[in-house]
C-alpha cells in the first residue's frame, strides 16, 4: 500500500476509497466501506475516529471475525511468508523475523496457550514494543479474563490501524502515534556543547546482549543531526546509550588520568511511553557526569 | 611468612631478623642482612627506606641478580607451582593463575620478547594492576630502552617490597601502599541516603565480559559497611559499578513508569592511582542520576 | 552553672544533687529533688527521663507553676537583665537580645496576646529556632486551643531541660539534642576536592538582610576543619551558604570568561530538623554546579 | 530614525540614502555618503562592511573628528537632553539616565580623566554592557596608551554602528549583534518539565542591590514563552535568576519539610559574551538542584 493524500481519499469514488484503505484493518475492507459515505473528512483524526466507530458499532460476530483475521506473532503464516505487507513490516520492526529457535518455541507455546484460553489470536501493536516487551505483554495478558482480553485486543487493533493510517495517508494533521528519542552532550569542563562525541544506542534484551539500534555523532551544538528514534512509536523496552567521552576529551588535549576516569559512558534506561519525547542528555566532565529524562 | 611486629624485628638477633625479612626481596635475603646493623627502626618507613638504600648501594651485578631472581609472570615456574609464597599470592591477585590458553600464550610471547630484548624478566608489582593493565604495561615497556627498563624494574621491585612489608610487619606507621574504593547512594527524591541498594563491582576486560569483584548492599547511611576495595592497592584498570535502584524505588512504593526509567544503573570508570581514594557515589531519583569522582 | 559529671551527681548527697541540677527546670529545683532518691542513674537519658516523669506526675497546679516560672521572650525581665543565666544565654542564642524597636514591639504584642489567651507565658526552646522561626511559632501557636498549648508548653520545657542537661552534665551517653551542618566543595573540573574556598554562612530573615553566622575556608579535603554548626541544635530557619568559587578557579590559572561565569555561588536552603545532620555540598566547575541535602 | 528596508536603501537616490543612514555614525553623514555609489548591497553585512571600510580609509583627521563627535557617557549633553535619539536610547539602556549623584560624579571624574589623557571622549557600545561593566571598562581602558585606545574607540564606533544598522534596516540577513538568555526548569522528582515556576532575573551591581530586569513563569514545557533577554546584545555583567521552586512543589502536594529545604533558588552568574546564547537551566527536586551554562 503506497501513500495517498486525504484530499484524494475524499475525492475518490467509493470503491477506490475502500480499496485504498482496505488494508488499514487486517483483511477487513468492510471497515473502510462503512465510512465512505461519511466523507469528506477534514482531518486524519476524523477519519480514524469514524473507522473506529464503524468497528465499535459492528455486531459481536463481525468484531470477533476482525480479531481472528490477525495472524499469530511469529507464527506459521509468518514463517511461510503468508502475511499481509503491513503485518510483515510490523513483525519485522520488533525483530520477530529474526528469532532464534528458543524464542520461536516460546512464541509457539505462548500463541497456543493464548489461543486455547481466549479462542482468538494474541494481538499487540508490535511497533510499540521491543521483543522483550512483547514477551512481557504475552505473560501479563495470559492472566486476564476473556472479556478484558477482548477489549484489549480491539484497543490494539485500533492502535495498529492508527499507525497504518499515519504511514499511508498524508493529511494536514498528525495522529499522536510517533515518539522521539533525542540526546545532547554538554561539556561542563569547557562550558560548551561537546561536538564529535560518538553515540551508540542499543536495545537491551533479558536473554542476551544488546542489539545496536543506531549510531550517531554529536554536532557543533552537542546534539545529533537527527533524533536517535523518530517518525514511529518508541518501542517499549530497555535501552543503553553509550557515549565515547574518553575519545572526545583526549582530542581536546586535556591532561587526563591513564587510563582516563571516564571512557565510554553507558546510560541505561527504559522507555514506557511509545508516543512520548525522551530526551536523555549527558552533562559531563572528565571526572563526573549527570543524566536525566528531559524533554 | 607470617606477621611480625617491628618491635620484635628490632629485638631479634641478626640471623632471626634476616630470616624474618628474607622474603621481602625475592630470593635475596642479603638485603635484610645488610640493614640489620642499622636497627632499631622507629618506623616501617625507615626500615623500607634502609632496605631500598641497601639495594641502591649494591653493585650492578648484585642488582641485576636481584632483578633476575624474579619469576616470569604466568611463566613456567608459576605453572609448575615453583614460585615463592609471596609471588604465588601476588600473581593470583591479578588472576594470572586463571588464564585461558590464549592469554597464557600472550604472556609467553611477551615474556620471551621482553627477555630477549632486555636480558632480564619483566617485573611489575602485579597487586597494583588488573590483567588488562599488565598487558598494557608489557606493551608500553617493550618500547623502552634497556637503561629505562632497568630503572623501572628496580622501582617495581621496591613497590613489591613495600607491599610485602605492609603485609608482614606490624608497625606504628603505615606505608602508602593501600588505596580505597567507596561508594554512596543518595536518594534526592526523598532527600535521604538510600538504604538497601544492591551494589555490584565488576572489573572489566578488553577481551570479554566483566569479572565480579564484590557485591554489597547500602546501609542506613547509604554507604556500604566496608569499602568495596581496601587494605591493598587498587588495581589499575576499568570497572563498572551496578546499582539496583529500580528495586530500591519499587520498595518505596513510588508510582514508577512500567518498565521504570531507571533500573540497574551502570557506572563505568577507570582507576589510575592504586594508592588513591576513589569515592564514586550515585545521586539518584527515579528520573535522573549523577556520579563523580569524589574523595 | 558549671559542668558536673554524672558520677559526681550520683555520689553527691541529696542537697548537693538538687543544687547542682536546680536550674535544669526554670526556678523549679523541686524537679531535681524529686528524683534524687532514684539514683544512681546509669545514663544521662535515664536522668532526663526520670526528671520528665517527676514533672508529668506532679499535680496540675505544680505544672502550671512550672510553666509560669518561665520568662517572656524578649520581655521586661530580659530587658532588665533579670533572667536566669541559662535563659539569658538561650535568648541571646537566637538574637533576642539584639532586637530593633519594631521587633521588640512585635514580641511585646505577641507576648500580651498569648498571655491573655492562655494565661501563661509563651515557651519555646529558643536554641532550636532562628528569630524568624520564633515569630512563625508564635503566630501558629496563637491559633491553638488552651489544652493543646498546655501540652506544647510542657514539651518545650522538656526540650529546654534536655539541652541544659546536655550542656551541664558530662555522661557516657549523649541526649539527641545536637544537630550538625557541614559542607564540602568538590571540583569536578580537576577531579579533586577544592581547597581554599572561602565559605560564608548567613541566616536569612524575612525582614531584612542576612546575619553572618560563620565563615570558613575549605581544607585539602574540600571540607571545613570544623562543622559550620555543631554542638547545639540547628536553629530552624532559612540560610544561605556563599562559596567563593571564582577566586578558587582564578588561583588555579584556568582561562575563565571575564567576568567569570560563576563567582560567588549562593546556596539558599532551610533547616527544619534541629537535631538532624545537614550536609550541603557544592559540586562545581567554572560552568556548572550542583548541590543537595546529603548526610 | 525609523525602520527602512535594504531594498529601499538600494533604490533611493543618493541624498535620500545618505539621509536615511546619516545617523548610523554619530553626527557623521559623510560615512553613508561615501558608500552610496557602491550600491546595491546584497546584504546588511555588505553594507556594514562598506561603511566600516569608508571610515578605515578616511584620513586621521576625519577619524578623530568622528570619534570626537560622540558625547560623553552620562555627561553634560546627556543631562541637557542634547543627545542624538540613538545616543539617548543607548545610554538609557544601561541605566545611565538613572544615575544617583555619586555615580554621576564618578562618571564626571572618569570622563575628565579620560579626556585629559587621550584627547577624545570615552566611547563604548553601551548596549553591550551593564552599568558595572561600563565602570570596569573605564578603569581598564584608562591604563591603555593612546594608540591602543584610538583603535579601541574605532572598534566601539563600529559596534555602535552595527547595532544601529540592526535596529534600523530590514534585510534578508542579520548582523551578529544579538544574544539570547533562556532558562528551563526540569523537575526530576516527577520526571517532567516544571510548569508554573515564577522566575525573576536581576542585574546585580557591585554598589548595591539588584535591578529587576524581567519576570516570567515557566510554561508546560518548563520554559518561558519568550527568552529572558533577546533581540539585543546581552549586557556584560552579573545576574541572578530566582526560581520559586518552593511554591511549585507545594502546589504538587508533596510532603515537604517545614520550612521546605528549597524555596527560592538563586542562581548567580555572569555574562561575558554579549552576542552569545546563554541557557541557564535548573534541574531540581525538593532536595537538590543543578545548573550549568548550556546552549
Amino acid at each position: 500500500m503506497s501513500t495517498v493524500s486525504l484530499d484524494r481519499l475524499n475525492a475518490a469514488d467509493k470503491a477506490q476509497f475502500a480499496a485504498m484503505l482496505g488494508a488499514i484493518y487486517e483483511h477487513s475492507p468492510w471497515v473502510a466501506e462503512a465510512v465512505a459515505a461519511k466523507r469528506p473528512f477534514a482531518t486524519l483524526a476524523a477519519l480514524h475516529e469514524a473507522m473506529m466507530d464503524a468497528v465499535r458499532g459492528a455486531d459481536d460476530a463481525a468484531k470477533l471475525k476482525l480479531i481472528k483475521a490477525h495472524p499469530d506473532l511469529a507464527g506459521k503464516a509468518a514463517r511461510a511468508g503468508a502475511l499481509t505487507a503491513d503485518s510483515t513490516g510490523e513483525q519485522a520492526s520488533a525483530g520477530l523475523d529474526r528469532l532464534n529457535e528458543q524464542e520461536f518455541e516460546t512464541f509457539h507455546r505462548l500463541n497456543a496457550a493464548y489461543g486455547k484460553k481466549f479462542g482468538f489470536p494474541f494481538i499487540v501493536c508490535v511497533r510499540r514494543h521491543s521483543k522483550d516487551s512483547i514477551f512481557r505483554q504475552f505473560e501479563t495478558r495470559l492472566d486476564h479474563d476473556v472479556a478484558r482480553e477482548y477489549d484489549t485486543a480491539l484497543q490494539e487493533v485500533f492502535r495498529i490501524a492508527a499507525l497504518r493510517l499515519d504511514q499511508h495517508v498524508e493529511a494536514p494533521d498528525k495522529l499522536n502515534v510517533q515518539g522521539r528519542l533525542t540526546t545532547h552532550v554538554l561539556d561542563t569542563h569547557s562550558g560548551h556543547p561537546a561536538p564529535g562525541v560518538a553515540v551508540e544506542l542499543y536495545e537491551l534484551s533479558s536473554t542476551g546482549t544488546g542489539r545496536l539500534v543506531t549510531t550517531s555523532v554529536t554536532n557543533a551544538d552537542g546534539r545529533t543531526d537527527a533524533p536517535l528514534i523518530a517518525g514511529r512509536p518508541l518501542p517499549i523496552g530497555r535501552y543503553e546509550l553509550r557515549f565515547s567521552v574518553g575519545d572526545y576529551f583526549a582530542r581536546r588535549s586535556l591532561a587526563l588520568a591513564d587510563p582516563p576516569f571516564l571512557d565510554v559512558v553507558p546510560v541505561r534506561f527504559a522507555i514506557a511511553e511509545p508516543e512520548g519525547h525522551y530526551h536523555v542528555p549527558l552533562i559531563v566532565t572528565p571526572w563526573s557526569y549527570a543524566t536525566y529524562r528531559g524533554s
